[in-house]
Order: C-alpha cells, then structure tokens, then sequence
C-alpha cells in the first residue's frame, strides 16, 4: 500500500534518531531546562531575527493552540478563526476547554478574505459597542495557518494587511506553523521567518509535520502574551523529559536541516501534481506546498483505494470527490512514481 | 420619553410584590427547599402535564442556559444553535466559560431550516465518522428559543419533527423559554406548555421577561439530565433565600396569572402592529409576539427617537433600518396610543 | 418555633420594600447602568473614602467570591483561604469550577495566625523556588472573612500587618464581608470601611446577610484587579434588572441605614449572650457579632431543639455540644427573650 | 558529577531504541490506532489479567493524573489525595485546571493512615449530610500513589481495605503508578499487578520513569469511567504519532522487560542503601523502592553536593536534612559504587 494519506505517518529525520541515540543514555535535568533545549532556542531565535522572543517546546499541535490561545484571552475574550480553521473543526473543542470562544467567519480558499474579515470587524463593534461590549465574546486575537489547510500560502503582502487590522481593533496574530516548513520552501511564497516573526504576535514552527518524532516551537515576540511555563504544566502539557524535544529542534535548525528536508517535501509534491495534471487530472486549488487537492472521479477513487492511501475531502458533484495526498520531507521519488503509475 | 427597548424594564407584577411584603418578615429556610417553592414546582408540574419532572428556580436566563447546557454536555459534546441564538452571540461565551463548544448553523427567520438542519446533521457525522469523532466537538443537544429572537414561533408539527431528529443523533432537546408566555398566548401559535414538555428533554419558563422581579423555572422532564443542586452551587449559581422565588413563581401559577399576563403583552403588540401598519410601516417580519420588528427610514427613527426609546436592529437599506418595539406584561394602552401618535 | 439558625431568613428591610414598591411599574435601563446603582456605587464609595473604587452589585456571596478570585488569578494562581474558610468548604469548589485552586493554612479562632502564616509563605517560596515554580501552584491572593465563620473580629493591627505580607509576598488582599454590617458595628472593634478600603485590594459588603433581599456590592480599590462587566456576563452573574440592586444598597447606604440595622442584630445577640452566660450556658468562643457559639449539654439541645432553631456545629466532649444562634437585622427583643426563657 | 537527583534522567532502554530505528521510515496511522498500541494494549491486559480493560497511553504523568479524574468527576465532585499526595503539591493545578477540587487529608509516610481516612470519611459524611450535600465539594474518588512519593508501598490487605472503603462511600480508587515498576519488584512487596487491577478502578503503568523516552499506560478496569479518546483530545493530550507510545510499552511488556529493568532500580537502590547504613547513615523512612531517603549532616551534604547530584528534601534538625538519592533501570553498579565512595 502506497501511503499519502497525511504528512505525519513517519517517525523522523534519521540524524534526530542518531543524536538521540548518541545521549540516550546521558543524564539531563527535565522540564526543557536542558543545554539541548538551550542550544535550540537560541538557533530558533537567530532563524527567526528575533533575539528577545520566548520560545518553549511543546509536544503537539492542539495542545500548542490550546497554551498559546489560553495565554492570549482572559475574561470574555474570542478569538478570531476560519469556519474551516483547526480550531474550530479538527481540535475537539480544546480551546473551549480553555473556557475561550473560537469565532468563525468566512475565508476563500482556506485563506482569509481581508476586505470582507475587515467589513466583519467594523460591523462587529459598531454593533457590540452599541449594545454593550459586556454581552459579547471579543474578540483579542486572530489565527491563521501558514500554510492552510488548502495547503495555500499568505503572501507577505496579505501578513502585514493582517497584522495592521490587528493593530487597528487591538488583535494579537496568531499563526499556527504545523507544517510551517513546507510553506517557506513552497515556490513563488515570500514569507520568511523573520517575516513571521516580524508581523505575529506569537507562532509555531511545526516539528510532528516536519522531520521529527513529535513537538512543536512555539516563538513568542509580543512580551505582553504571558506563555508561562506554570501555564504549561497547569494544562498538563510540560514534558519530563524536556530534552527530547530540545535535541530535535536543535538538530533541525542545525544547518539549515529544517529547510531542506521541508524542501523536499515540496519538490515531491510539485513533481506529484505535474504527474497528474499531464494524466489529465484537475488541481481543486492551487496549492504549492505539500499537499495536492485534486478532482477524481469516484470510480477511479475507488479503484486506486485498492493500492494506495490518501484522504477524501469533499464531493465534487457529477459522479466526482476531491482528494488530498500528502508528501513529507520522507517522501521518495519512488513513491511518487509508484503512485503516478497507478493514476 | 416612551419606552419600548426592551421587555424587562418594569419590576414585577403587583400581586407578586405583594405577598413579598406580606411575608417579608416571615423566617424562611434557604436554598430552595421552603414551602414557597415546593408549591410553586408543583403547579408548574401540574401546569406542564409532567408530575415527575425536577424543576429548580435559577435567577437569570444566562445563568440558566449555561447551567442546562452544563449538566446536558461532557468531554467533546457540543451544542447546536442558530448562528443568531442568544447563547451564540449574546451571553458573553458563558457556555463556552464552562467548556463547552456552541455549534452555530443558518436559519430562516430565526428559526431552524428543519430541512437543511437535517442535511447538516448528515453531512456532519457522515464526516466526522470516517474521519474519527475525537477530532470533533460532536453535537449532544439542540438549543432553540421560543419564541425566537425575531418574535416568530416553532409550530407543534416543527417541534415534533425537531424531537424526531433529536433522537435519530441522540441530541438533547432544550427549549429556551425567556419569553414563553408571549409565544404560549401569541394567536396561531398551536404549542401548549404540556406539549413543550412532552417534546423537549428539558426547558425554562421565564420569568425575568415575564411579570417577575427575576427568576426562571428550570423544567427537566428526562432524567437522564442530571441538573443537580450540587452542579447549581458549583456555578455560584444557587440564591440563598430561594423563597423569593418560588414565591413568585407561585403566584404566576396560581389562576393562570402568567398566561393572563402574557396575553397584554400579546394583545398591546397587536395593536401596535395594527396601528403601525394602518400609517403605512411595514413589519420586517411576521411576529405574533411581544416583539415587532419594522422597517423605518432613517429620518423617521431619528425624529422619534427623541420621544421615544426602542431598538436598533440592522440596516434595511436605501436609507431605511429594522426597529425592534418591545411590549411586556405591563405595557398599557395608553403608553401604545402614544407611540402610535408619534408615528 | 424560634428560629435563630441563620441570618438570612428574612426579607428585606422594610424601607427597601417600600422604595421597590414605589418604581415597581416604573421602566428603567437594565444590567446596573442605571441611575440607582450609579447613586448606590457613589454613595458607597463616599463611605469607604475611596472615591475611584470601582463598585459592581452581584447576587449572592458564592457568586461574588468566584468573581472576585477569577478576577485575581491566572494560570497557575492559587489563593490561600483558612482551611475553615467559606471558599474553602461551603461553596462547593465555585472558585474550582474557574480552574483555581484554593490553598489552606491552618488558623485559629477563624482568623489567621499571622505569624504562622508568616513561617508557611517563607517556606513555601523557598521550597517552590528552589524546586521551580512552575511545578506549583503560587499564592497570588490572600482570602479571609471578617466578621469570620467564629463571628471573630480581625484589629486594624492584624489587618495592616496581613497587608504588609501581602505586599511582600505579591499577593492581593481580599476581604470577604458577608456579614460586614455586624463587623463594622461590633463592639471593641477597630476596622471602619475606609480601613478595609485602604488595606484590602478587594472586599465585598454582604447584603444577603444584612438587610437587603438579595445583593453584595463588591468594591475593588485596586484598579489591577480587572473585574470587568464582561466577567461577569462571562459567568452568567450579571443580573438583568441590575436595579433592583441599586434600589437595596442605595437605600443601605443613605443616611447610615446598613450601620443602624447592623447594630440592632449585634445589639441583640450581646443580649442573648449576656442572658445566656447568666444562665450558667459557657461561650464556646468570644464572638462580638451577630453569632453566638455556646457549648450545651446535647440533653439540653435535644429539648430545645423542639421548640427553637438553631446550627449544631461540632461535638464538645463528655455529652455536650457546641451550637450557634445567629441573630439578624430584623431579630427583635421579642425573640430574644423567648429563646432566654426556654433556656 | 554522579547525578541521583531523579529517575528520568536517561533516554529509554536501548531495545525500545532499536525498535524505534527499525520502524523510523514506516508509514503508521496516527492517534494511538496503529498495530503497536494495539499489540503493547492486549499485551498490558494479559500482564494485569482483566481482558476486557480499556488502555489508553498518555505522554506524561501529570497530564494523566488530570485526564483520568476528569473523566471520573463531574459537578461538584472532588478527589481525595493526601496532603502530599502529587496532584495536591506538584502538578501546578492541572486538576483544579480542569474544575475539580483536589480534597486533602493527613496520612503517614506517605500513605493513607486507612483508620483515620475511615473516620474522615464518616464525619464527612454526617457533616454534609447534615447541611445539605449541595454545598459541598463531595468526594468521588480516591488517589493514591504506589510507590508513594516517600518510596513505600502499600500492602495487598491495605490495598482490600481501601478498595472497602471506596465501594461504602462510593468512591474509585484511582492509583497512580508513576514508578509502578519499582513497586512491583520490591522486596516484601506482596502487591501484583493483577491485584492492582482488581482493586483498582483505574491506575496506570509508568513509562517515564521506567524505561520509556516518555508515556504511561492508563488502565481503566471500571467500565463507568468513560476516559474517551474525545476527552483525551479535548484536552490537548493525544499524541498525533501515537505509534511511537505503542512500540514503548509493547517493547517493555515482551518478555518481563518492563519488570527486569525495574528489578535494577531496586536492587542499585538496595546496594546503595547497605552501603551508606555501612558507613553509619541512617534511613529517614524504610523505603524497598527506588527512592531512598537518608538523614545527613549539612556539612557533609554540602561537601557531597560538590561531586554528586541528589534532592535536597526537608530539614532534619540538629545541623543535619533529608535527602534523597534515587535509582533508575538505568543505573549501574559502577555509580552506585562511585557515589559510595563519595560518603
């Protein structure tokens, strides 16, 4: 069976596995105050252009959003998502858990719609301030994901409109980078880490998505947003063994390792999508990261279903459904032709 | 200046203050457990067809739908409502305060789409089902207000068909009553008391909006849903000298005090509905209720708003908006003839 | 039947009954932004001599407590009560249903032993520190009733030196005064309003408990303690006809009203003790407030116990008890007296 | 530096390590639903003897400790733990985070004193009863850990009697097996894991602590307490590549391997404490487990702190403190022997 039904079906990049190995049985000091945690937050900061930012490993991605977005809101406070954001539909109300609303508007092509997210805002609190604010969640902050969930991209452009409608209704930015790599590697997206780091208030470069076994960066550059570490154990998410994550990310941002296997990710997503559109097949969206929508019809879904692995999204009317494979940085181009071979 | 914003701008029905006067000395136990209250639930049983049914008084209606909804979800339950539902966009996140996720869906004229509900619904598990329910807050109760927000109401057959597909999905069934009173006398209106506890699995007769100084009447009919005092106090929730309750809510009971009340309410509306319509306004929609919506011109809403005080509600376009006039238990004739000569 | 088993069985002072009677049909503004509360809150402020204290109405003292104490914490924030303390036992884990964690010391008398107190702050931080502090929870506000659960008084020396170590050890000062009235008007008691004011970062005057149906009026003189109305919404805790507070304590607090009323149930609890001492019956504790602790042959309480009310609190050895009798603001001589002859 | 200061110091045992290399670049589902958690789960069921158990494997232990009672406590219902018990000290609050009061009680050397827990429990329970329940936090469930956080360890006839008390009040027992292996091997320890299972409603293995990178087992023998993979994500606690939690305990439970490496631990510790009774130390508690406590004079702890790493645990008086040496599988005799040398 040929796999590509999500980005994080492998364990991780074989040189994490062999630093782990080297000090597997080395004695660390927990709870990520380890030189390897140390050593990580520094490279992380130095990618990042921001000397200054918080950074602090966490080892998943609902529990990350759920810490970060904990931290921003108090009191009546929302925040702002996509009806298809993560945190509304795949994270199982962990942000309500949290006591906090997520407040759904309406995106295109799993992106923000600016002008109509800035109509929102204006009508919002033209009708909230006239009723009494007391009566509303409002909202503090705003979540995007780069890449989205369509696998599409912000330009820098679309980042800095964003953060200054956030400056404007007093928002935090907030990006969930899970697969953050595979959206700076993508050809012809111009943001940057420093970019990032320069327009959001707080945000996560994604490790389980990108190369290692699982966890997650999460860089804080607004000193304003309290992301404690008694905040962390308080919502049970503070690993013993801190260090696991601290090796990892320090392997990846050791000469540029999280680029480049984020690279390749991406080469075999591009190579994917050529393949398929010369068999004739049509992109649903114009995605140029790791993961390929396309139009298929439910016979030969259900035929390749046989052989090879990937996700169903949506009917597409007419006897046909979309579908998503994804590459990862373990991709070969073996697997790519043996599913091109299939199509 | 006349008044007609809202429908709890007056303290409580004469009768009521009253016998707080006549037993305002009187030494009472707290907590609900006095003879006020236990006569009031059992009037109410009897009033609701539903001898065995658990009623509590609660104060407000926030408070009680939070504490409903409390004691109905757990985990990742979440709960359905209308994207205008008060619980939605009105009560601060107060549900989402105790973690739970609300589930907004469209609707027609602050009603559910039965229909398109169903497709919702469908489409909903059909997904989360193949995708793994974990990753889903998953729907366990479906919240409607009757009468609704625009003043319009459920008929008997729409609530059958609501408890129908509530026990397809296995959903809870609550029944927001802020206004019962005026929806139960509204002419056309076909849902009785016994019949809204017969269909849903719990629900709330107000009082706030409906001749009491404040207090609504919890009715749980399915005692699967554990309501309990314990849950009530854990929310801050539970008022120490209960009896004030139970007493007007007795006095409501007692010879159909709430429903004749409600039906001033109902009839002041109509005439206002009446006399508006003969000067040519049009109604926004069509609400047998204590609430009518119209359609007025800027210029006009400006002019009256110096003599009298109502609700904005939206734009109407081309230099028109809605307006919202609210009648109450103790709207009078007078007060009604005036506006009108207003208008 | 004589009932002294609490001090909240009756309804309200007479004189709030009669200004509530006086607006009942009038039409007024709801959620406390009307004009009695606007007069209530300066009034209050005038007597606490606090004139930029912030002052929101609430229901009840659970409610209240809850509030007041999410207000002050964050994250990993705890607030140490007595381990007798109201938030402690007798509120059904209100203040852990916000996600905070109540931390209790041992005291004596109802009160804090300050100097014990002193010994488990240093040692506390000095463990927490030396072990990290994100591993616990951190004291963040400091809890204690007064008059306390053992009708105890807290001096005005106590007070200033719990505000010293306060503000050493970074923690709030909240007061909880349930029962203020019958502190404030103690004999032998040195705390006034504007002490607590000026001491305490939070405190609440009860009015359940001293004269008003319903109601406390929290005072927050510590502008970092951000209890803001959408918290309360937030908590379901934000009253509809919000007047109907302002109306109780803005007649509590014209023309010294809440003092004189307290005084009388202080006054007549002196009575029943002095009564009772000449009777032979031994104070269980040195209570100058409106609760009286006696220790009485359980023969004796078997007896009484048919023709009076009042709490059992906790064995005393060698077939004897200890009991409380609460008087109140309405408590008359009358009744008094006939307690006395029965014992 | 000899480094004793706590056992998850070191990586895992190297054959959960060659598993980890083997597997890397397979392809696995996600969330725990992969042939390794189900083959490390039916493994787990044999070794405890109950079939029919649900296993559910978390990342870390305070996470745990804060799922398993959420999932057991609902309303105003709270867990009894001792004073020092770990969610009452060291878990910042993760309990309380969720809601529930953590209800502490005395015990001795870290145990229940089961006779005076029988009293509490029964004096609660007049109490409450008494007052009325609803104002209460109500116990619900009892934890405990085994070994204890001083190292010793319940007997199988303590373990019967506290499983009578839970059935009377109606409580789980809940057992947290953070170090659950250095239990079982311990000499004189007469508890089994089936036995756990039997009288336990839910308890867990600990893998952090023994011999996994990180993970522990949760077993749920009683059916009522739904731990659901809902819950587990609502809480931002499952892990996305669950496989790599499923090949740890299916590594640990082949062959006695869990129970091999924690005989190690033992019998280091063991070698460790012979030696220092040798050279005249004395044990602060009698502990056959991994953590050994001994009575040391200042100034030796401060010349040993130069060369060794232990806990610094609570003053002993007379100069001298208690301190804390542990063991792990990892530990060797060459280190046991080194850190002898030292004393």
């Amino acid at each position: 069976m040929l796999r590509f039904e999500s980005d994080y079906m492998e364990g991780c990049h074989p040189a994490i596995l062999r630093r782990l190995q080297e000090i597997n049985l080395d004695k660390n000091v927990g709870y990520g105050l380890d030189p390897y945690c140390e050593s990580a937050r520094s490279k992380i900061c130095q990618a990042c252009g921001t000397p200054d930012a918080q950074v602090h490993f966490l080892v998943g991605g609902t529990q990350t959003n759920m810490l970060v977005i904990d931290a921003m809101l108090r009191y009546n406070d929302g925040i702002i998502a996509l009806e298809t954001g993560h945190i509304n539909v795949h994270e199982s109300g962990a942000v309500e858990a949290c006591g906090h609303k997520v407040m759904p508007v309406k995106g295109r092509d799993g992106k923000y719609d600016i002008d109509a997210l800035e109509q929102w805002l204006k009508a919002f609190y033209e009708e909230t301030t006239a009723v009494g604010i007391e009566h509303y969640v409002m909202p503090r902050a705003l979540y995007l994901s780069h890449p989205t969930e369509l696998g599409t991209l912000y330009t820098r452009r679309e980042l800095m409109r964003l953060r200054e409608l956030c400056d404007q209704y007093g928002l935090y930015l907030y990006l969930d980078g899970a697969r953050l790599g595979y959206g700076l590697m993508a050809q012809g997206g111009d943001l940057t880490l420093p970019d990032i780091a320069r327009y959001c208030d707080v945000f996560y470069i994604g490790g389980t998505k990108v190369g290692a076994l699982m966890g997650e960066a999460v860089v804080v550059t607004n000193p304003n947003i309290e992301l404690t570490r008694g905040l962390i154990k308080h919502r049970g998410a503070m690993l013993a063994k801190g260090w696991l994550l601290g090796v990892q990310f320090d392997t990846l941002f050791t000469g540029d390792l999280y680029l480049k296997i984020s690279r390749n990710a991406v080469d075999q997503a591009m190579r994917l999508r050529r393949g398929m559109e010369l068999k004739g097949y049509k992109a649903y969206i114009d995605s140029p990261t790791n993961q390929q929508f396309f139009v298929m019809s439910n016979n030969k879904m259900e035929e390749l279903a046989q052989k090879a692995a990937f996700d169903y999204i949506t009917p597409a009317g007419d006897g046909h459904s979309v579908v998503r494979f994804a590459t990862s940085w373990a991709t070969t181009s073996e697997q790519v032709d043996a599913l091109l071979s299939l199509l």
